[in-house]
């Protein structure tokens, strides 16, 4: 792995977590898990990879406090720094443009930080077999999940053609984001379906190339800050071009139109945590099947999600509920209405206008 | 009216008010209702009947600051202090005895402080109608409710013969203390039960003579405390005195064994808010039937009780379900299981023990 960095993305903006998380606060940042962040945790897992000094951390300006908080000593020259959030095809190519101005011809390993990934020898297998791939093929990978659930919420990828003299690579198909129910249903029946896990690996030089191809108004954007990349004027011109960058996804801006997209499955359990009832499926449960974290006292309830700041939770006779406590305020919902979280938060910043 | 004064218990412990109250700040005490306690409603009730100088306050000596700070300018002389609580009978002992020294021939209405009772001119013309029996009886009066559910948490009273020349009274002819589910259906049926609201209408003199005849261990304390009161040792003799007083209501210690109890029929609305399941009875509802105290933001919550008191409380999907957010802590339980909430305060007790 001696060419490889980890490039960790911490934007975000995390409104299915409230009252847990906020824009200014999102979700890779509350110790969500065993007392840390998920944010913590990737960058632990990508320092324990490549080693830290390969670690490059591309947030938006505003939260390098947080990030500085979590990450005692890290280098601010390791973090990418956007100055408004334009989703991932803008982030990545700053970063990509960052990496290979510092070590031209490296790899890269783009990942989220709000993902739950284990046991670390899995993810590191996985990722050794992209390198590998990458040793055949010049590419644009991505990790794929095999789907347990038929989740509406997320991407699927149709494997293709299998790779020659690679075990595990497949072509990507096809790439449909988000389907119906009973779409959803018929992915993870079929077995040649799985779920983008939005991690990738790819040369820095070949996703740039890739957006050139396809993303012209971004490339030009890029050109004018590649040129501009280590000089005096560097945050000026930043400031200047980036929010400029129209907000597409990786995925459906570069992925979904090159020919030479791969997939490697992953070996490794995986969650997006996309909502309060991922943590059920996380957080080990306890003699009730109650996930908690903080203080519960409760009669007769079972599989429940609890978190709790500062105060306890007291629950009587709940089935699959969440329950979650912060100084932002109470949530109560059941488990698989967690998605709609998002609508309470939004009520609330509507409100407060 | 110009001889009744009214004497408001206030003392409690109130633990199925968890989390707002507490053993040193009983369910009396907080804004649960237009945002005044119903302490501070049973006050001025009670002021509004004979004039707030007739008007006696009992309670533990420690909830004295309590009282004072939510009953601005209330003299401490018209307050009754027990040293610690030693339930009904040895309260109104000792509220009969600093009555019936202060106003000879005086007759007192004893109310708790934590019932929601309306409209005032009802409960006005049911007190006219106790009056109006004792004025022909010597007796003790207590105020009976008709039953429109078969709570198991009541007493009940069965209604006797009727008194000549009163149009509304009747002797008591049994009481049952907390029937089972059966029984208490029974009686909700049978058309001559009624429940014992615990507000009660005598001659101090009476029911200490009764007291006399039926207590006799209360009555040799109280008869050392008569003597005391007024006294320059007056509340060491209370603190050596009053905590040796049996704990024992004064519905089972004397209404029960009295033959000259009587019950007069209440015309007013009356809940004894002995859970939050009440204030779904007492608060009126919003448009989606919820009963909301402090903020509220919702997706398809119906029949719900929130109380918020610094939080806003967010909940989606819920049917019938209290949620309650104070500093000590959140509460969250479905409405018919509102009576268990006792044994989480319980259970806390214990756990910080």
């Amino acid at each position: 792995m001696s060419d490889l960095y980890v490039v960790v993305m911490a934007g975000g903006s995390g409104e299915r977590f409230w009252p847990l998380s906020t824009p200014r606060h999102p979700k890779q940042f509350p110790p969500l898990l065993n007392g840390r962040s998920f944010f913590q945790h990737t960058v632990e897992r990508a320092a324990t990879l490549v080693g830290r000094d390969r670690v490059l951390v591309a947030t938006r300006r505003d939260l390098l406090p947080i990030v500085r908080e979590q990450l005692p000593g890290f280098p601010v020259e390791q973090c990418v720094l956007e100055p408004v959030g334009r989703d991932t095809a803008a982030c990545i190519g700053l970063a990509a443009l960052t990496l290979e101005r510092r070590a031209p011809g490296a790899r890269m390993l783009v990942t989220p930080s709000d993902h739950y990934i284990a046991p670390f020898h899995a993810f590191e297998e996985t990722i050794r077999h992209g390198l590998t791939l990458l040793d055949r093929v010049d590419g644009l990978v991505t990790l794929g999940i095999p789907p347990t659930r038929p989740e509406t919420g997320y991407g699927y990828i149709l494997a293709g053609d299998a790779v020659p003299a690679h075990p595990a690579a497949r072509r990507c198909a096809r790439f449909t984001e988000k389907p119906d129910r009973t779409t959803a249903e018929r992915f993870v029946a079929d077995g040649r379906y799985y779920w983008n896990s939005g991690i990738f690996l790819w040369a820095a030089a070949s996703i740039l190339a890739a957006m050139a191809r396809h993303l012209p108004e971004h490339w030009g954007l890029l050109s004018r800050l590649r040129d501009a990349l280590g000089a005096a004027d560097e945050v000026q011109v930043l400031d200047a071009v980036f929010p400029q960058m129209p907000r597409v996804s990786v995925d459906v801006g570069v992925l979904e139109r090159d020919t030479d997209v791969y997939m490697i499955p992953a070996t490794f359990s995986w969650d997006d945590v996309g909502a309060w009832s991922a943590l059920g499926r996380i957080l080990p449960p306890d003699e009730w099947g109650n996930s908690v974290v903080g203080r519960h006292i409760h009669r007769e309830s079972h599989g429940c999600v609890i978190y709790a700041t500062t105060r306890p939770i007291a629950t009587i006779g709940l089935q699959n509920v969440v329950v979650v406590e912060t100084p932002e305020g109470i949530l109560v919902c059941p488990a698989d209405r967690a998605q709609e979280v998002k609508e309470i938060a939004r009520m609330l910043r509507e409100a407060d206008r």
